[in-house]
């Protein structure tokens, strides 16, 4: 019997890398979480033990930290590829290198109707973030960049139908042509190519998305996801295809009737489990090939 | 050996009401966490399980969503007084109820510069909430009122020190005049009586919370916690004391020299556990009894 | 108008101490979660930002591990207390210390039927944890030991029933001979005093709730409390009094008549939200006095 | 441009189905999480909003509820096949199906050294999950197994290494021969076939994980994780690969020298945040072809 080792990786997860820029008094900041991993031919540190091809869980972090500060931060893509390509190079064991970057926004405090200098309330919806995976050397060089949006938070109170849908000997589900619809988003990206400004193109994704959710008239949510996901692409051609996962976050007509109590569409019970989980990739034919750009991408097909 | 029933107290926990207004295409939404309990004479339930005092949680729930259509939900203290007064009239062998709602915020979409009239992403920073506390009966009727927001998550990135303090053998922590304050404040009031407008009364102490937080040159995080509370007993004469709970969320300076790389002030690392715990209340002289007003209230000594 | 400080409270939460004994080959680990507080005459500290009375938290983390290898770690209520004593003593402002540690189980890995040396796997049920408080100086001094278990997930799947309960007009429960009963419980109890093997006291606690709720029939979970209670306390006069704080964790009887199928109490939902809230104190008459022994303690009327 | 519906998915995630086993007086339990979902041609769904090809959510729960009793819960491995062909059955659009079911363990409560017939405590460490995939029709059906354990929490105090790896700029990670091992261990194995004895097999794997953890003298966790592969491949022919992933869990030894204090291996800081991460594979060469058997699996490569 021939036992090998298989697909591997490893890195340091979760390094909370707080930047601040001091360099005026209205200071800048940029809060992250950062997680670092490479891949490749590490037989010797699993076989028999031997680290000369590992680059340690705790340089990885140490290069986080001094980045932000050698570097700088800006927008996390240009942080998390100057980090990938630094890692690759440092390693000449590895065949790849993946960068997970989430940012947390701050909004400035308002003090008598000023932003204030350097005290912040964390706000804003959603969490941004993206995946750079880059592979290869020389030539063969590929890089990868998936952004993101996870708990974008979002609801219509009207304006959501479901109903036609196939039914068998299990089906009690009564069909509706008005409901609450509500999910907590996560939607990722693919970039076709790297020359791209980041912040401009996060932000005009972001506010599409919320845009296309509350003008489209919803016959399922399927339906709902797949149109946000058609005009990011119609309006985004630095997109290469975008997948949601969305859970349906059910809100259950309270029944009122027993106390005589008429419930025209208004009072709801919001349930934790099971909830309904939707995911979907809309893709545009004549895109770029995706690589290993969804290498160890969470919750997705 | 004689033995008893002590304090006690039964409900429903966390029954997630959704109450949406559509009298006009504008709608409205009420997003609510509400616990309801009572407390009381029940030895016969404890003791013998005679069940016929007790007001089963179930419905207790069934309340809380009825009430939701029948009554109408406004601010949350309101909603609350309501409940309140009603299952402590329902329970004659109940001396007291305790009614908590959570509030999650929600705004409106903004599609093309206007707001959605149905479609809402979640937001804001922190969380309203109330306590209301009810106990005795005809003339020895009391209401307690106390409100609250929670997980305010704020950060100052300078205007902090913290030094002179007391040192043992066990001390090593060196003295600042510069570092990062944050914490996630949860701050709690309690109302001198209940002829309050309590929409009003929030926003105002919410925002004044924001503004003290960054305005006041820190010393300390109990010397910031003050000066909070100080603002908010000068400027809101409807509360007669505001108690806080704030985990200092440390940010260490990261250590950068063994790279050659020198740090500011400006990379830091956001640390999970362990964290300080700064509690302390501000109260004024001639404030009211408090009575039942901070039972079971979670976190505060 | 005078504004003043009132209840105060600050110290280091949740350091994470783990301790190795490795004297001998079978290494033993005590894993620990510590949180100390200090409250008192701390004004200064708070008004003017002078520090001079604050032992700062840092120190206070310092010390939760030096003395882990100074003092040692056994019972956790003697580490607790040795704590309590020194921090009180250690801050000539203080009016009262407060120490709460969690220990977390291990199990020796079973290797061919023998228990490994220095292999563990988390194990146990329920989490064991004790708060001390520690108030006065000289004569005045008074400790309190307040012991529990958490998260200590049960259920019975037959032996409980709940009717004959109150009704009014949004009662819809039906009543019910036999369901399912299942609780996370958190039990505290309070020492009478400190001359107590802590080890043997719990083991014997812990082991009589899980018996008394396996046997007694059930009427009510209020009813199965306060049995819990009530056995603790006859068999432990170390014992003064005991708390429970216990969600009743539902599992609702599944409809499958909608495909013809019975359900003779087999197929139930598990559900989160709502849930029921039962709190109860069973006490002896002759209890010494409570004291500070719940200063701070979560979660309790 | 042309834009598509890409990879998709639909299904109701976490019905906690919970089945109880009567026929005797010594009652038997199954409680489960149960994820079930659809993938396939759903464009129509997609595009035009058209549920016809769409079997409901709510209709998976139902049938996952239905076939608890109908069909009974044996090996959960069993229970998921039996859902998963009857999902891809129910619905002709559909190309394949997911079905991911976990299981908490429960233990008797013992009373009087006697296991109690109907009262369970909430028990084991780990929890065992099976993840199977369905595809195709007729001849071309293809069914696989995905089987693992999560959260299994595991700590060595001695027999660990560290040294002789990869070294940069950014490298301050002092070498060890001795220090702390611990991970909460996520692994899923990939079974050749499905004929099983899906018990038998998940307990001499887990069994075999824990005493491979122990006994091994580690070098560095990716040679550990190999190691615990090797051995499942070798002493479980039924298995095809084996995963992990498997967070370092850091335990740094305290610098007690300010206070005087010697610290020889013996107290810890158990650390949070950031941590390694290591994944890794293991499969024997003449393995079966994966097919869809990773679909949708989180956290692996």
């Amino acid at each position: 019997m021939a036992i090998r080792l298989g697909d591997n990786q490893y890195g340091k997860a979760e390094s909370r890398v707080v930047r601040i820029y001091r360099d005026t008094p209205r200071h800048q900041i940029r809060d992250l979480n950062v997680s670092t991993a490479l891949r490749g031919n590490f037989e010797a540190a699993h076989i028999s033990g031997d680290q000369s091809d590992v680059l340690p869980t705790d340089t990885q972090k140490n290069t986080a930290f001094a980045f932000a500060k050698e570097k700088g931060i800006g927008a996390i893509e240009d942080y998390a590829l100057t980090l990938g390509a630094h890692f690759l190079d440092a390693s000449p064991a590895a065949s790849g290198a993946r960068i997970s970057v989430e940012e947390y926004a701050w909004e400035r405090i308002s003090v008598d109707g000023a932003e204030h200098d350097h005290a912040f309330v964390r706000g804003g919806s959603g969490v941004r973030n993206t995946i750079v995976n880059v592979s290869g050397r020389g030539a063969d060089r590929r890089t990868h960049v998936v952004s993101g949006i996870s708990d974008l938070v979002v609801l219509k109170s009207t304006g959501s139908e479901f109903h036609g849908f196939l039914k068998d000997k299990y089906t009690t589900l009564p069909e509706t042509d008005d409901r609450i619809l509500a999910t907590s988003l996560v939607a990722r990206w693919r970039y076709d190519h790297t020359e791209v400004d980041w912040d401009k193109s996060y932000d005009g994704i972001k506010q599409l998305l919320l845009s296309q959710f509350a003008t489209i008239h919803s016959l399922a949510l399927q339906q709902t996801l797949y149109g946000m996901g058609e005009a990011v692409l119609a309006e985004h051609p630095e997109v290469a295809e975008i997948k949601f996962s969305a859970p349906n976050k059910h809100h259950f007509l309270v029944d009122l009737s027993p106390f005589e109590v008429e419930n025209p569409g208004e009072v709801f019970i919001a349930a934790d489990r099971p909830y309904g989980l939707i995911e979907a990739t809309v893709i545009r034919d004549e895109a770029s090939d995706a690589g290993s750009a969804w290498h160890a991408v969470p919750g997705f097909c």
